[in-house]
C-alpha cells in the first residue's frame, strides 16, 4: 500500500477501505507517513467527503492508535456530554452535579482547548486548590463513591487525532465534517461512556453556521457513536448569540453556580434541562423526558445539585466555600460598564466578536502557550429582543484595566439595535437526531 | 501574511495577489513555509485551479527562486521546443540538428526525468563518449561555433519548481493543469529562449487523456509565456499509439538516425516537420509553413541534416560513426518476438501498457535511483490501422533476458484486433493554439 494512491484515490472521490483507513492513521500515528501527504490527503477529505462507513473506520483507527480508558468498574450506565463549543457555554460545569444528583453517574474527562475562553478544567481550575491530577484507579474510585469526577484529557488517548488535529489546524482542514466528527467521537469513546449526549451550536459563534451544516455533523457523530455500539442523542442548539451572560472562567463558574442555585439566566437553564434530561434517559434514570425534567427541577429547589457541585469541588481539593463566598474566586482590578449607543430592540449580539473581546482581555488561548487569566471576562446584561434606552448598560467589562478601546469598540460593533421589535430568543432548540 | 489563510484562500475558491504567490513561493524556497502546508495548497489548487494571471504570476515567482540563462550572447533569435511527453517520443533528437541545419540555432536545455524511457539526455549518452557536462560559457561557444548544442539541466533553475514537483508527485497533485503548466513554462522560460514551440500529448499515453484537457493546458502555457514576452505555438498531436516504432534509449537514438536518413517512421516525420516549421517561422527562417517544409526537406535529402547530427555528436565528445555503424550504440543480449494470435486490423496499440513494457525491461526509471539500461526497449512493426495475420510479429522486445512472461503478457494485452477495418492514423495534430 502507498500513501500516495490512497490521497488519489480520495480526490478522485473513491471511498477508502476499512484495511486502507487502518494502515494510513497507524502509519501516520508512528510517523512512517509524513504530515505532508496527511495534509494534502485532508484536504482531498475536505473536497470529496467521506461516507459514514469511513468516518466511522477513521474514528475506529484514531481509538486504536492510543489507550482506551475502561470504566468498567464503575457501577450503572456512563453518560457523557460533548458541545460543539461556542461562547459562554457553562453547561458542563451545570451538568456534572445536576445529572449526578438525579442518580447518573458522571466520570467525564475533559479539556483545556483553545478558543475564547478556556475548558472546563480551565473554568473549574478558578476554584482555589481544585485539581484533576488524579491516576485512573483515583478517578475511578472517586466516581464510585461521590458518584463524579472530572480528568483532564490523558495525552495516551488518541494520539493520531492530536497529531492530525494539529496539522489541521495549520493547514486549512479543520472545516470538514467527516474530520470534525471523527477527531470529537474518537476521543469520546476512548474514554469509556456508554451513550453520549451531542450539543451541536449552530450559528454564527461556531464553526457550523447553519442548521444543514450542523445537522450534517449531528447525525455523522451518531452514525459513528452507533456504529461501535454507543447509545447516542444529538440535539441542535443556538449559538447566535452568546449563551447565558457570562463570558470568562471564573465567571462562569459563578453563573454555574446561580444556575444550580435556580438562579442562572433563563437560555443556560433550558439548555441545561434538555441535555440534562437526554442523559438521564440514556442512563436509565428516567423513562421519559417530561419524567427527567422534573427530577433536574427538583435536584435544584432541593439543593441537592449545588450539594453535588460542593462535594465534587471538595473531593478533588477544591474550597467549596466559594458557593456562599464567590469573592474567593479570581477578581479582575476593575469593572466597567458598556453602554447602548441608541434606543431599540437588541436584534443581534454577533457571539464571534464578543468571545474574540474575552479572548483579547486574556480570558481564552490564541496558541498553546497562551496563559489564561481566570479573573478576566464579560457579563452581559441585556440579550436579543430585549429592549433598551440609549446610554444603558448592556454589558460589564472584567478587566486588569480601567478600559480598553479596542476591546470596547469591538464589543460596541457586536451589537445591534433596531427600533423594531424582535421576538425575544430564537428557536432555541432547533431539533434532536437519534 | 500567513500560508493557512492562503491555503484558505485558494480553497475556497478565491483567486491569490501577484504579491501573496511570490511571497509564498519565496518562503517556500527557502523552507520557511514547510512542505505540509504546500501540499495542502497544490491540493487545493487541483480542485479550485488558478487564473491564467495566477499561473503567470507563479511561473515568475519560481524563475525568480533561482539562476536564469542568458542566451543574449548567441546571435538569432533562439526557439526551443518542449513534448509535454508520451511514449517513444523521439522529436527532439530529430529536431534540433534538422532545424539547426536550416538556419535556427539550437542552444537546448533537457533533462533526464522519469518515465517509461530515459529523457533526451540519457538517450544521447547511448553515443560513446558523448556528454553534456558543458560550462554556460563552453555552452553558448559551441552553440556560436555550430548553432547546435544541448547541455543538462543546471541544478540552479527554478529550484522552487524543483521542490514543488518532488512534493506534487508523492502527493498525487501532479495532474493539475496550472501546476503542469507553470512548472513547465518555468524551466523553459529560465533556460533563455526567445520564443517556445509547445508539443501538447493527447491520449492514454499521456497527463491528457481528452483533447479539452489538453487544449486547456496548451492554451494556459501560451498564456503564461506571452504574459512574460515570448512567441509561442502550441499543437496537440495524438499520443493515442506509440509515436514511431522505438521504445527505448539507444533504439530511439537509431530511429532518430534513421528519420534524418528519411528512413524513418511517417508518424515521426510529420511531427517533427510540423513542430520544426513552426520553429523555423518563430526563428524567422521562413515565412510560412509552406516554405518550412521545404526547407526541412531539402535538410534531410541534402544529408545536411545528418551532417549536422554528426557535428553536434562529435562537438560534444561522442562517436559520430554511430550514423554509419550503429552497432557501436548499447545492445541487448536477446531480441525476440512477440506474434498476434488472431488475424484483422489492429485498432489499439496502449501506449501506457507499451510504455510500461519499456519500463520494465529497464528503460525507463522507476525512481530517481533507478539505474537505465540504454540497450533494452520495443520496436513495433506494425501501428494502428495495418491489417495482420495471426502469427505475424508485430513487435520486437530488445532484451537482457530471453523472455519476460509477464512483459510478454502486458504487451500482448496492449494490442487491439478486431476484424472491421479502421483508417490508418487518427487525426494525428489536433490543433494549433497560437
Amino acid at each position: 500500500m502507498r500513501m500516495v494512491d490512497l490521497i488519489q484515490k480520495k480526490r478522485d472521490g473513491y471511498n477508502l477501505t476499512a484495511q486502507e483507513i487502518h494502515w494510513m492513521i497507524q502509519n501516520y500515528t508512528q510517523s512512517k507517513i509524513p504530515d505532508y501527504q496527511m495534509s494534502a490527503f485532508a484536504m482531498a477529505v475536505f473536497f470529496q467527503g467521506m461516507c459514514d462507513r469511513e468516518s466511522t473506520d477513521l474514528t475506529q483507527a484514531m481509538i486504536e492508535s492510543g489507550k482506551q480508558i475502561s470504566l468498567e468498574q464503575i457501577q450503572g450506565i456512563k453518560v457523557d456530554k460533548h458541545s460543539t463549543g461556542g461562547v459562554g457555554d457553562t453547561t458542563t460545569l451545570v451538568l456534572a452535579p445536576l445529572v449526578c444528583a438525579c442518580g447518573a453517574p458522571v466520570a467525564k474527562m475533559s479539556g483545556r482547548g483553545l478558543g475564547y475562553t478556556g475548558g472546563t478544567i480551565d473554568k473549574l481550575e478558578s476554584v482555589p486548590g481544585f485539581h484533576t491530577e488524579l491516576t485512573n484507579e483515583q478517578f475511578i474510585q472517586l466516581v464510585n463513591t461521590n458518584q463524579i469526577a472530572i480528568i483532564g484529557q490523558s495525552t495516551e488517548l488518541t494520539p493520531a487525532d492530536k497529531k492530525l488535529y494539529s496539522l489541521r489546524d495549520v493547514t486549512a482542514t479543520v472545516d470538514s465534517i467527516p474530520l470534525i466528527a471523527s477527531s470529537i467521537m474518537s476521543k469520546k469513546i476512548a474514554a469509556g461512556a456508554d451513550a453520549i449526549v451531542l450539543d451541536v451550536k449552530v450559528g454564527s459563534g461556531t464553526f457550523m453556521k447553519t442548521v444543514k451544516d450542523a445537522r450534517s455533523l449531528a447525525r455523522l457523530m451518531v452514525a459513528i457513536g452507533k456504529g461501535v455500539g454507543k447509545d447516542m442523542v444529538a440535539i441542535l442548539s443556538d449559538m447566535s448569540q452568546p449563551l447565558g451572560n457570562a463570558i470568562g472562567n471564573a465567571l462562569e463558574v459563578r453563573e454555574a453556580i446561580a444556575t444550580l442555585q435556580g438562579k442562572g439566566p433563563e437560555d443556560l437553564r433550558q439548555l441545561c434541562f434538555v441535555l440534562g434530561a437526554h442523559m438521564l434517559i440514556l442512563s436509565k434514570q428516567a423513562n421519559t423526558i417530561k419524567e427527567a425534567e422534573q427530577m433536574l427541577a427538583k435536584a435544584i429547589s432541593s439543593g441537592k445539585a449545588l450539594e453535588k457541585f460542593q462535594q465534587f469541588i471538595s473531593a478533588q481539593g477544591g474550597d467549596a466555600s466559594i458557593v456562599d463566598h464567590p469573592e474567593k474566586l479570581p477578581v479582575a482590578k476593575y469593572v466597567y460598564e458598556i453602554r447602548t449607543k441608541r434606543s431599540g430592540y437588541i436584534h443581534k449580539i454577533l457571539p464571534e466578536s464578543v468571545g474574540m473581546a474575552a479572548m483579547m482581555l486574556g480570558a481564552g488561548r490564541k496558541t498553546k502557550q497562551s496563559l489564561i487569566d481566570l479573573s478576566v471576562g464579560l457579563v452581559l446584561q441585556k440579550k436579543v429582543g430585549d429592549f433598551v434606552s440609549k446610554g444603558e448598560t448592556w454589558i460589564q467589562v472584567f478587566s486588569q484595566n480601567s478600559e480598553n478601546p479596542e476591546i470596547d469598540a469591538l464589543l460596541s460593533d457586536s451589537l445591534l439595535i433596531d427600533s423594531s421589535p424582535i421576538q425575544k430568543g430564537n428557536p432555541f432548540i432547533y431539533e434532536f437526531i437519534q
